[in-house]
């Protein structure tokens, strides 16, 4: 699940309020509330000073504007105003509202990358992965039960699972908390691999009959992690904007195996949204093509490849990050397993797309709290139920929003 | 409310499956049982012989894309790769996912108008006007209520209201049925008006302190009925698939006075999708743009108009439709009031989007299914709570279906 930056909660209280994020923002008068939030600041633009707040909180893709920018014309798309009349895609798939052309590069995507298997597999397709997710704990929660169906996910999880699962107090299903302390039958478990706190590759934990299991794929790709073979579940969930980039474009798919649960999602996302936007599939199709023409037909004039890039700065910035982290000898971070990608053909180390940063310092026990004093923003542990001496730190932003805060962070001792 | 096709259901059952549209199609095992169903058939394409099955069942809204065929490239966008990245599109709103040019081009469009005050309203974007429904429920349902809040209309009301609100069984708002004979204190009354089964004007019928009220004006637009003052309602929700025709680019606004509703409604959307496609927003403003310019600064090259089409046609459409029902003997239609409509200034006939058609013939008692063995495919009256002498038929599709209805309309006796 990408759930970034507003599944995390535009509206979530921080443990300490930014104020000075305030004197930053002009808004309406209750906006006040929201701009003291950390995650509210505009992790859309870069930071404009030595001195500014670096907002490394939320998880917005901006790494990517610097690739698509470089590939000037080629991802461009232009849409005749008589072209997204009707509400219908696909009359002929029961999932009426996927594009054919978006169903069709997906699955070229998945077969060059090797990340998925897509044959016979049901292709749903989404607003965001967030609406996906919420399908599938619809489609496999019974209607007929007279109690809630109990979600849950190995802890360390994302809080936020628990409002999203819980912000409509459905009689369907509710929020259960951890899966390795959790007991009983009925269940849908939710696996986040690689995960979307510390990179590292989960399964799941709970096995039984009656149990069904949710796979988040967001980061299943070889920017991240190693491709070591396709993925196969009965529900994977993969996202536009971790794959590449465009998270403005509010697209996200599925991968289902059983028909009864592709159609259950398809009629949550008819009853949510009446389906998802054409104009978005249109032009992520359009862009899907690009990336994999560049592998499939590459042309000399633009050699430029995502997952080439998409490689290369987080092996810089990792680089960056290790060394910032060493001068400032007070905070520590995981290592991370190499394992031979079969996309690449080389031996890749794991980048996950956060830092999960520990700091050290005895005195220390909110690592998040004290790079906030610091203007660095960052969620801290207890966000994931971890301990507050951990961070999660993206390293999806900008590349001036990075280099400030590595910058900073060797300064601190 | 648009709430077509899919929010009347692509899944539910029809009291009379159409084997015969099966033939027409082709998907999946089990999407058969869907192909069965009337708002499955494919109302994306036009009939292509005089035998064809007649689709005026679902409001897909295609009789529009002659008209933005004509306005040739105006309207046309061109989006480059690296435009939609961010998942902010406005950090300085609380709406943070409302794209400043979309939000302008909408105020500009209901100055235009004259058919809603904006001035002082919050604006919130939604992927169409049936995710700011529930946003609005949302946001007007206590979280800390022991009970669900009460969600009624007025009979007759559209039925697929009630699957949209129980849908995920929710602990804070659940349908409740007819506002007419609904008692007590707490509740939230949906207003469609113009009607979205018959086009009439509606008005609250529940008055009460702790109630409140949610305004759907899909259909107050010229081309439907005259425009007679500014909407000025605590919630107004209008969706672009009704007001120019791009039902496939999922987009709807609320116009809202309360902040803290204005907020909730943000946060539903934000946990629900994580915002609103950028994408559909930049074209949809283009859009706006070109309908508000060919009012305020006419080209001679081109001087078609919307409002002046959207007119024209329904017109033409209504008289040939009552000819046709004057033809047949055996159906009637209501009669319209006429009132002076204050944007073009003239006496103007309301044009519902769809007719409310009775069959008057004895011995007939359910019009849709008679309609439906001479393969005329519309929704009968017992989808609304109504008579099932009566059904709804589409106005808006394409003139080669709306033609082939009328013809057939009139030689049936």
């Amino acid at each position: 699940m990408a759930f970034f930056p507003q599944n995390e909660g535009l509206f979530c209280e921080s443990p300490k309020p930014i104020t000075l994020i305030a004197r930053h923002l002009h808004g309406r008068g209750t906006w006040l509330r929201i701009k003291r939030l950390s995650s509210a600041t505009p992790t859309a633009s870069p930071p404009t000073s030595k001195d500014s707040i670096v907002n490394l909180d939320a998880g917005d893709p901006t790494m990517y504007e610097s690739f698509w920018k470089g590939m000037g014309d080629q991802g461009a798309i232009t849409i005749s105003s008589w072209q997204t009349i009707s509400y219908f895609s696909d009359v002929t798939n029961f999932c009426w509202f996927l594009e054919p052309e978006f169903a069709r590069e997906i699955r070229r995507l998945h077969k060059l990358v090797g990340n998925a298997v897509t044959e016979d597999r049901y292709l749903i397709v989404g607003t965001g992965s967030s609406q996906l997710l919420q399908a599938a704990i619809y489609a496999l929660s019974p209607s007929d039960t007279p109690s809630p169906m109990n979600v849950v996910s190995a802890v360390p999880y994302y809080l936020t699972y628990a409002p999203l699962m819980d912000y409509l107090r459905s009689g369907l299903f509710r929020w259960a908390g951890d899966a390795c302390t959790f007991k009983g039958d009925a269940y849908i478990e939710l696996v986040c691999s690689p995960s979307n706190l510390d990179g590292f590759r989960r399964q799941a934990v709970l096995k039984s009959e009656g149990g069904k299991t949710i796979h988040d794929l967001a980061y299943y790709w070889p920017q991240y992690t190693p491709i070591t073979n396709p993925a196969d579940h009965d529900i994977s969930i993969f996202t536009v904007s971790k794959s590449i980039g465009h998270a403005g474009s509010r697209l996200g798919w599925a991968l289902v195996k059983d028909t009864a649960v592709a159609q259950k999602m398809t009629k949550f996302i008819d009853r949510s949204t009446i389906g998802v936007s054409k104009v978005s599939q249109i032009q992520v199709a359009k862009i899907f093509k690009v990336v994999s023409d560049s592998y499939e037909h590459p042309i000399p004039e633009n050699p430029n490849k995502l997952f080439d890039f998409g490689r290369r700065l987080p092996v810089d910035r990792w680089k960056k990050l290790r060394e910032a982290v060493k001068a400032s000898k007070i905070f520590s971070l995981p290592e991370f397993p190499s394992e031979t990608c079969k996309f690449t053909g080389e031996k890749a180390e794991t980048l996950p797309a956060f830092a999960w940063l520990k700091c050290e310092k005895e005195g220390i026990e909110d690592c998040a709290s004290f790079l906030r004093t610091h203007k660095i923003l960052t969620r801290g542990g207890s966000y994931f139920g971890a301990s507050p001496n951990y961070t999660r730190v993206s390293m999806i932003d900008r590349d001036e929003t990075f280099d400030l805060f590595t910058e900073r962070l060797s300064s601190l001792h």
